[in-house]
């Protein structure tokens, strides 16, 4: 799989110029991200594409190619994929659409372009998809460019995706959210190459460590459940998976041509693959979010600090709907805040600092009851950045006592521009900040998830 | 309750220049929103605060007092309240903390002042809130800076809310949503005036047409069922109740001093009283959005539109989920768009306009699907901005075709800069946007709930 996402040559084929073309769009990324191997455009009707030799035909270039990119019409696809094996050529992305999720006449048109793929052992990603990006490799496929999508920093969070759109949005979230990023690959209609080999492939991979999957439908059920049972062993993999009732499994066949099945056995299948399923877009960006900046818990004792008390009710209230337990601080550890506290501070679970609260007073919180006591796990912080006495210091103060208790902890935090600079200074430190009581607590109940599956 | 939001008079006890004092920033707010009537600061120990000649003591006020803020320490309100009995002032806002939230001594405090209330028909918002906001008359109570609040626009939603920071983290959410507001009310540990006035008040009130309920418990439950059925006939009422577990009903109890009882009962009185129940802050901004900016559907037939064919699977799933209709169009109708659409699209529902959609096809698509047909009543839009096809003309190209439609519509899409651009302009038209498939569709589900309660 090496060579799908850091080949050492690559041949776009009809490569050209213009900007409304796909391999024009796709060269164009790819010489824009700087990648270092050898680029072969390919196209009968130029002799030089981007400054680069442009070759009439695959057979025409003298040199070895590992890979090639195909984005032309569909009904051309098969004479290129012909003129590889010829070749000797191993690997191909086909970004083309008008295969398998239009009907009979493109499953056949697939069908044969698999059988000279497997006689001539060419693996193939796609085809009706983005592709590949390397984070790492600078190499990408994708026909979409950065002037529109954030491109996110380099990570360690994978991510595989039937849909191209959904990876994509993924991507642009990622960005957004401080998630660094390691691969992306999106197969579409998955002719061969799907989860289960990319799965295998992760597993082993140096920079990922964590793996996202979107699924709509699986490549094959034993397959999957034993790469995903190896991969999880070692990474956390949060998965997807759509196309769950009537409406949303025809739409999905409709999509990228595939049988959604029962979903059901897909959950069991979750379950026994130690995958963690998310429930919709945010719940997935959410526990990516949380397995790539944060370490599981040990147990599920959480503490909740806020200075907004009605927000400390509703954390409270999800985690118990998440099995989290939000337990009373012991006697002793009571009349230690307390000493330290203002009278009218709330000194229990959740601690309520009150709309007087300053900075430090979270300082004197975590100091007391995550440093120095071992009655919690985890902490879900909620600072409120409204009152004067908050101010961008609780983004050291939390990072400094977190950090000396060895705990986790994950940041609810609700407001707008200057809220949101705390939110980005505490994800580059690696805190994740969710925008909602709801969400946070479900965040830190899929950390101990994860503790809970590595368990077994 | 008029006085409470519009007084032709207010007296500030304890005002001063001091930037640290709660009385001081609270007539600074005030002076700086610029509201219309009568202003007398109370301090024996200052002759003038900001150029308004100030007052010993209320009794020393000549003029007649409609309402005064009080927000000494605790121990001094008693006293305040007395005089203000003695002078026939018959409206108070009590923001001081400190009574019924810290136990028996707050709660004989609390009884004492409410006694001395009662004989003299004083009326109390408070104590231990921010009191009020109108955003009409410009008058507030509040003590937080609208530095690192975004203050709303004017517009069509009332908030009631037993917690202050949760008020004020929903004002800035609404700034955020393109939401307009009313009026806020915030009442802390409501010794007299709760939930049960002033829905009885919003309820004949001109400027707002929804409400937006934060219940850690309920004044009078049977007032409150009869006050929000009344006002639900007439308008919409979201609620979000927090307090539902063991920790969050131990929570409330130290916030607000709420005694949040037994869920399942308020769970029904929500229904008999025609209340849309919110799960959650963001369930809670998104149905407070999309019951601010659209009006209901006629049934629950839904169109989903979009160029993220993922996304749609993910729509459809959740309108499943929802009680929302799928459908498929007819023969006739999908014969209609195959003429229109490009083979590769997939004219179904989802429609599919795939990568290489422009606007213009989103355009086709409602024209053809809500303006030219009635199989649908509703329409999820899912446009995603990554493609060089799409700019910001999907604005007005989805005003035009769903005014022309007189269906309501609320749209999805995902993205950095330029998609927040255009969740701007939409919203600005009055069409909410969502971040995530999953919030969409429950937003729809919403707004059709305020359709089938209204038909009861």
């Amino acid at each position: 799989m090496h060579a799908f996402f850091n080949p050492s040559s690559v041949a776009i084929i009809g490569a050209t110029e213009k900007a409304s073309s796909l391999p024009g769009i796709i060269l164009k990324n790819l010489l824009d991200m700087g990648f270092a191997g050898k680029i072969y455009p390919v196209n009968p009707k130029y002799k030089n594409v981007f400054g680069l030799e442009c070759f009439a035909s695959l057979l025409d270039i003298s040199d070895e190619i590992a890979l090639t990119v195909i984005a032309i019409p569909a009904s051309f696809v098969l004479e290129i994929i012909k003129q590889q094996a010829q070749k000797g050529i191993q690997y191909s992305v086909i970004i083309s659409a008008g295969f398998r999720e239009m009907g009979a006449e493109g499953i056949q048109m697939e069908d044969e372009i698999r059988k000279v793929a497997r006689e001539s052992n060419i693996r193939i990603i796609g085809p009706n998809c983005l592709g590949v990006l390397d984070n790492y490799t600078n190499f990408t496929t994708s026909f979409l460019s950065w002037e529109r999508i954030t491109k996110p920093k380099k990570g360690v969070l994978s991510i595989l995706s039937q849909s191209g759109a959904f990876a994509i949005s993924v991507l642009d979230l990622a960005a957004q959210e401080g998630i660094g990023i390691a691969k992306m690959a999106n197969y579409g209609n998955r002719m061969d190459v799907g989860e289960s080999d990319l799965l295998a492939f992760l597993r082993d991979d140096v920079h990922t460590e964590v793996v996202a999957i979107y699924m709509e439908s699986v490549d094959h059920g034993r397959r999957f459940i034993e790469a995903a049972k190896a991969c999880s062993r070692k990474k956390p993999i949060v998965a997807l998976k759509v196309g769950k009732g009537a409406a949303g499994i025809a739409a999905a066949k409709s999509h990228t041509g595939a049988i959604a099945g029962n979903y059901a056995i897909y959950k069991a299948a979750f379950l026994k693959a130690g995958i963690i399923e998310a429930n919709g877009l945010e719940e997935f960006i959410d526990g990516i979010k949380v397995l790539s900046m944060q370490n599981p818990p040990e147990g599920n004792r959480i503490l909740i600090v806020t200075n907004g008390g009605g927000f400390g009710v509703i954390v409270a209230d999800y985690c118990t709907e998440n099995g989290l337990e939000v337990v009373p601080p012991s006697p002793q550890l009571k009349e230690k805040l307390r000493e330290k506290f203002a009278q009218f501070y709330v000194v229990n679970n959740p601690i309520d600092l009150t709309g007087s609260a300053c900075d430090e007073d979270y300082r004197v919180a975590l100091q007391t009851c995550m440093v120095e006591s071992d009655e919690y796990d985890a902490a879900i912080i909620i600072p409120l950045m409204s009152p004067k006495g908050m101010s961008e210091k609780i983004v050291s103060i939390i990072d400094n006592t977190m950090k000396a208790s060895g705990k986790p902890a994950v940041v609810c935090t609700v407001g707008g521009t200057f809220t949101m600079k705390v939110k980005q200074l505490l994800e580059e430190r690696h805190y994740p900040v969710f925008p909602s009581p709801e969400r946070s607590a479900k965040a830190m109940s899929m950390l101990l998830q994860r503790k809970v599956l590595q368990s077994h």
